[in-house]
């Protein structure tokens, strides 16, 4: 069924959740309108604040989520969410559960919240989420809160996507910091740790400013992370939280590293798109069966994979 | 510094470890010369039975694999090890700590054990690690064992490497079944349940058959992945998983399962690197700056990403 795609960016940007949801489906299952829902969002997008949020299972990322929507719906500024599922490659379904803690802003017009898996053969979040984000963008949201579990591939995703990235940590939560791995000191810009009233805070927060001392470079204009404590279930520490995201846009916005971030993030997304396309050609090559016929090869030891594509290549080019 | 590819293929393929190792290397660090290297090989490889072995942190994969790669020094076999740890996208690094125990094996000139981490940008295991089997292939190894922690991709990715793919789990591993996912339903071809002295053993064996029924077709030729007990440690149930895996060898090569399955392993391959390479030909015309021009005109709503991801590939073919 064709969609009219104006008709939708119209009522999307006017506030409409079910075109919102609409269009986000459209990204979700690679709709063949795909290309117009994006040139008619491109005008219109831009403006949003992308916050990335990360940590471990239990860390209380929904809860802070949902206190980063409180503080910014206060500000009465339009709010997306976006909760991303890396564990899902096959499904491309959605979280439920932790969902319900944000049932509170559910019925608010100002949110919208959306749950989405990720695409396993296309790579985790690279593909959906960002043109995800640009539809909430185009639509009015002056905030977009990307939340994922921290595991792998995901948290450096999601950094390279946000205009900054909120790391979450509790005390006691597994192995700790070392079990969150090295990987966080370079995606954070703000680290949280939360539950702070709970037995081992002091310790999680003294783990962290050494690890962070390791990798502290010498130059005194560069961004220090801040290591805000908090207890989000009892809203100690929010204020904190959304002062520090303040601070660190503005950073951003003085040093130039907030177009920075945004050109390079769109660079990703444009040959992530051109990739895909390239992938869909060898897709349609592999649907006239010379994939096969030089895997064949390859199984017989006549040719080596490197030789196979080349001739590929060739095959692509023509 | 240009090596001598012929001398190195001989060497490994007479056993020595160290020429193994520098292929391995080659292949890791994508050196110049990989081409040169693969077209070497290609004659020589097709003849190893690759082991996909996965699971939850704690289930016991090292164990499990140490008596596998016991059990076919007892048949006389060569064996490769492969442990890919998916979890250091940053680093590229290796694995330590479970490789201690292995060290029962470390002196056995018919054994290459050998740890990897993934390359994050490249996406998950699909890129260097079908490779590095290949050059064990070549090497000789009559069987090579792939071990990962299975976490969201990879362990999608490490079914589609191997020729039979183990599922480990363990009773009370945090949620159990549930936390597996779904996903190891579409990959097992032999689950093992180890540490089947515990409690809980036969619940996750209930758990587990009931998810399979769920899933089971109707078709009386399919293969039905068995649940072997075992408490690996003790040695229990290790004979019983070896004949299993051989019995599942049996039935791909009976019902040609074995050439589908690594002739859609190599053309995975091709396809990887010819990817690959275009998105090297992108990286040189990020180089020569029109990508981020483009992203530029995308920041400032003047194009849309589909159609500079448009002009990107008419670029490339140009």
């Amino acid at each position: 069924m064709t969609v009219d795609v104006g008709d939708l960016v119209t009522r999307a940007r006017a506030g409409e959740p079910r075109a919102v949801a609409r269009l986000i489906s459209m990204v979700e299952n690679a709709s063949p309108q795909l290309r117009e829902v994006m040139a008619a969002l491109a005008p219109h997008a831009g403006h949003a604040n992308v916050i990335g949020l990360t940590g471990s299972p239990g860390v209380g990322k929904s809860t802070t989520t949902s206190v980063l929507v409180a503080a910014y719906r206060g500000q009465d500024k339009r709010v997306g969410v976006l909760a991303v599922d890396p564990s899902s490659p096959f499904t491309g379904g959605a979280l439920l559960g932790d969902r319900v803690r944000m049932q509170e802003h559910a019925t608010d017009p100002g949110v919208y919240i959306r749950s989405m898996g990720s695409r396993g053969h296309l790579g985790g979040l690279s593909w959906a989420t960002p043109q995800a984000v640009r539809v909430l963008d185009a639509a009015g949201c002056d905030v977009v809160i990307v939340e994922t579990v921290g595991v792998g591939q995901a948290e450096v995703e999601i950094a390279s996507l946000a205009d900054s990235t909120v790391v979450l940590l509790a005390p006691g939560m597994g192995d700790g910091i070392q079990a969150a791995k090295a990987g966080i000191l370079e995606i954070a810009d703000v680290y949280v740790v939360n539950k702070a009233d709970r037995d081992g805070a002091d310790h999680t927060i003294r783990d962290l400013r050494n690890m962070m001392a390791l990798v502290e470079g010498s130059d005194p204009h560069a961004w220090k992370p801040p290591i805000i404590k908090t207890i989000a279930s009892q809203g100690e520490g929010n204020e904190e939280l959304v002062a520090a995201l303040a601070k660190h846009h503005d950073w951003m916005a003085g040093a130039g590293e907030l177009d920075r971030r945004r050109t390079a993030r769109i660079a990703d997304e444009i040959e992530a798109i051109a990739v895909t396309a390239l992938r869909e050609q060898i897709g349609d090559l592999r649907g006239g069966s010379l994939l096969d016929d030089l895997a064949g090869q390859v199984l017989a030891g006549s040719t080596d994979p490197y030789a196979a594509a080349d001739q590929l290549l060739a095959a692509i080019a023509t």
